[in-house]
């Protein structure tokens, strides 16, 4: 079996945690099998080293934020290396370079095109265990790129999928996929299984434990993913294509506290206008995310949208600029706001899911501000005040705990 | 003119002396030089990632402490180009593998064998100031290696040589190479010029200004270097094959007191026995200095000589093991010795220099325990007390405060 074990930052951490990881895959060659660990840099290494560069220019480079970043991950699997070799097992690290992971020329996002696997074949088959530096690549001018958050995942999947490994393992802190957070939701239940769709959805809502990128990439590879902790050996959550348990109606329910909503009132009701107005927003990098509009008065159109709170101001900044072109009336902003979705593949064959939500909510006297709904997940805006009972209503109405 | 400065590890160990570096690499292409910048790991960093790897293992894989080591050149570099950068002047950092440094297969004391200058020149062509990671380059297996110690000197002499630069500056915390070190004898002064084989001299005998490598391919390739420091605009040492002011009897006094005396006494007076005897330590990596062969009584013949302090006892311990095989009748160390030197490329053509520096000796009461010379050079060995007090006698001796 070829397993791919991807081990975050907080994993090594320090040489405790350092060695605890060294066991683990120590202890999985021993079984025969032919082990790639991916590594993040070691605990706040990344963010020191940006510290380190905004000392010396606020505006840096991106290549050469890339260069300096790019060591973190270096330094963790050097270390692991020795650590593996101290433990009488063979083990050689290998960069983005070495590997070598191909990526898009963007810098601090870029995106993998290819991934070599004759260096890591030859590795495998004198018997060692390979560790490779996450989150990094190079690009065609062999300049060393980085891929952006929850970028040591998608190096996790890309090198299981390159290479048709058995297994691709995702360790984080935490015991795997819950139904809610049990930080807000006390009997949450950690789920056993969960559809690629499904984790999209509550990734994007706030759920965190992998990036949308990986698990996109997982989808497209049909790369089976586990997610468990480094702390323990508990089982983990599954994530698959169909997931083999009883369709459950819902899977989880997400909570978003970074989000703002804006809202652009007396639009002139002409054709093209919500074009205009979110092409200016998409050319500053502005993301927008759930969007309502709705008939004003007098000949005119209302447009509410939500946006991540750190670009609320932007946002805002933006559509002041050019209020009086797009002859608007008013514009205002909203901070105090909450998203809260719930998500399951089985709610496409059940009509009545979103009914269900919003009459938990109702119950609890919560006020709901904008709705929005996919295939397979309904999203509220409501005030944050009520976001946690807000989860916990509905996470009851669904008997997810169960 | 294209121009190579090379920085050590103390010229960019923060942010300021940063900014130092920065400024002296920008004023040089305004100039409309041509600049690539060779820098060492910032201050302390290499001490600490040996010390990380350390507490990881006691022996770790040699390749795996390149591949950790390099990351300190990594990081230095890329916060230069930031610098550079932030005033106003296009830069970009490459490491050993972009450039690429091409070395020998041995990890930790690497040899380069091959630079390539393709990605350096375009970037020069951009008018762009390039940053080189220097004690690094890559092995044929594509992985990262170090040129041990005065690694940095090598890259930038190598750099020098493969561009034909016009210049090759290297930038110290000392003002240049001076007739003795101003510490011990404080009328010590500075040389204008001195040639490739004095300095190589000064450099085997502690002076420690340059590495030997630096300077022996310097020579071989005839790349002219300078000495200057980091911190002032004064005019440095200039290095060459031959120095075009009046030739001086001697260059400078050099003094190396990591040395310890080992005495072989009652060896058998047969062929072969120096050879056996030295091989031994060969073997296991001593390396041997000064040597002195004696007849001693009843045919038999007495061998003395040094080595680092460091390694007297192992030296001691081996041939304390062969004891009677080389049918030697006792073995003896001497730790409280002391190297002193005198460097010159006049005393080719001046026989009587030798016996000066005796005379300056003995009228200072200061006892020689071995000699040894060669065409540009001699070494006598003291009691380490009498040092500082040789070292002063000597200069004086020979005027060389003038």
């Amino acid at each position: 079996m070829l397993i791919v074990k991807k081990f975050g930052g907080t994993s090594v951490g320090d040489k405790e945690r350092i060695f605890n990881v060294a066991r683990r895959c120590v202890e999985e060659y021993r079984k025969g099998n032919d082990v790639i660990v991916v590594l993040s840099a070691m605990g706040k290494t990344t963010d020191e080293l940006i510290a380190k560069a905004m000392d010396i220019s606020p505006n840096p480079p991106k290549r050469e934020m890339d260069m300096l970043l790019t060591t973190g991950e270096q330094v963790s699997a050097a270390l692991m290396a020795m650590a593996i070799d101290s433990m009488g097992v063979p083990a050689v690290s290998l960069n983005g370079f070495q590997v070598a992971m191909h990526t898009t020329r963007v810098y601090g996002n870029a995106r993998l095109k290819r991934v070599d696997t004759d260096r890591i074949m030859h590795e495998l088959e004198i018997r060692r265990i390979v560790i490779v530096t996450g989150f990094q690549g190079v690009n065609k001018y062999d300049n060393y790129t980085t891929l952006g958050r929850g970028g040591s995942d998608t190096t996790a999947v890309a090198l299981a999928a390159a290479l048709h490994a058995d297994a691709c393992e995702i360790y984080t802190d935490v015991d795997g996929v819950y139904t809610a957070d049990p930080r807000i939701v006390p009997n949450a239940r950690k789920l056993k299984e969960i559809t690629y769709d499904e984790m999209l959805d509550l990734a994007t809502l706030g759920a965190g434990v992998l990036h949308n990128r990986s698990v996109e990439m997982a989808k497209k590879y049909g790369v089976q993913l586990v997610v468990r902790s480094s702390l323990n050996d508990n089982e983990g959550t599954i994530l698959k294509e169909e997931t083999s348990v009883e369709r459950m109606l819902i899977s989880g329910v997400a909570l978003d506290r970074n989000t703002a909503r804006i809202s652009v009132i007396g639009l002139k009701d002409e054709p093209g206008m919500a074009f205009k107005l979110f092409n200016m927003l998409a050319r500053e990098n502005v993301n927008v995310d759930v969007i309502l509009q709705s008939i004003g008065r007098d000949n005119t159109k209302d447009i509410s949208f939500t946006v991540a709170r750190s670009e609320a101001d932007e946002a805002v900044e933006i559509l002041t600029k050019s209020k009086s072109r797009i002859g608007a009336t008013d514009i205002s902003c909203n901070k105090t706001v909450a998203k809260v979705s719930i998500v399951g593949a089985g709610m496409m064959s059940n009509p009545g899911v979103a009914a269900k939500m919003f009459e938990a909510l109702y119950n609890e006297n919560i006020n709901i501000n904008m709705i929005s709904t996919s295939e397979i997940r309904v999203t509220v805006l409501i005030h944050e005040k009520d976001a946690e009972r807000a989860m916990n209503a509905v996470h009851d109405a669904f008997g997810l705990e169960e």
